[in-house]
């Protein structure tokens, strides 16, 4: 990343805008769901043809595991990584195979501990985009970042 | 699964108890993060050792992707599928090497859609613990559920 942030330089309303993309297909999509979601409409176009999503859809829980990786390399450049405590996830529309995601973040709020000087809880909300604009994924997450270390 | 429940079977409060279980090796826990978590505390025992997690312990989209096999796999025996909306998720503590998790799901609420007859959005709520009952994820996703299908 180009520049790490810590706790000391995130504020509510800054935006970090991913520079990568992952393009997603049909037989990652399928790979995924055999291992972690093995249901129809993941793992087979035809059956997908006739289901809910109308053809192959990859499973919400792959696009977020995406997310994370955006998140990772460089689509939220926190110092002290991206530690996730918890939050909020909807899925406006399913991933498609051929689609590529990438990341805008927000900072929603940023909460220094009172017990524990060295951290603090940072919200960010995540849209995950795919290469038309549509939305397929906001992830409101509380974070736990830490303070720039003391050389 | 023993028995499908559709939209009509479901109703607030029930309780299903997953009967399967997932234990975790160190390297799965790795070969996940290497794919959509690459941070050291996720890779690496002697990097993950000095940081805020003391020791090697999984990303949370592992324990929520685990969290979603095990309910495919009869959690959350719904007979048009486990589809999700969106929801919240918190992880307590991570999900750490040699971890066996398993799920107990409570349904928290049933809307049936005035607008779609065949269908509803079910509430579920979703604890994953490990071998010694800790809980390592709360998940409270909104589902989509059918009715059964008329032969």
């Amino acid at each position: 990343m180009s520049k790490a942030f810590f706790l000391e330089d995130i504020s509510v309303g800054q935006r970090f805008v991913g520079e990568g993309s992952i393009t997603v297909s049909a037989e990652e999509i399928k790979a995924f769901a055999a291992q972690f979601d093995p249901q129809p409409f993941h793992l087979d176009e035809d059956a997908a043809q006739d289901s809910f999503f109308g053809g192959l859809a990859a499973s919400g829980w792959h696009t977020a595991a995406l997310t994370m990786r955006l998140l990772v390399d460089g689509g939220a450049p926190i110092g002290s990584g991206v530690i996730g405590a918890g939050g909020e996830l909807t899925w406006p529309r399913p991933t498609r195979p051929g689609d590529t995601l990438s990341v805008e973040t927000e900072v929603m709020e940023v909460v220094p501990s009172r017990s524990r000087p060295d951290r603090g809880m940072v919200t960010l909300r995540t849209e995950t985009r795919n290469q038309n604009g549509e939305v397929l994924q906001v992830a409101v997450m509380k974070t736990i970042a830490f303070r720039r270390p003391t050389p």
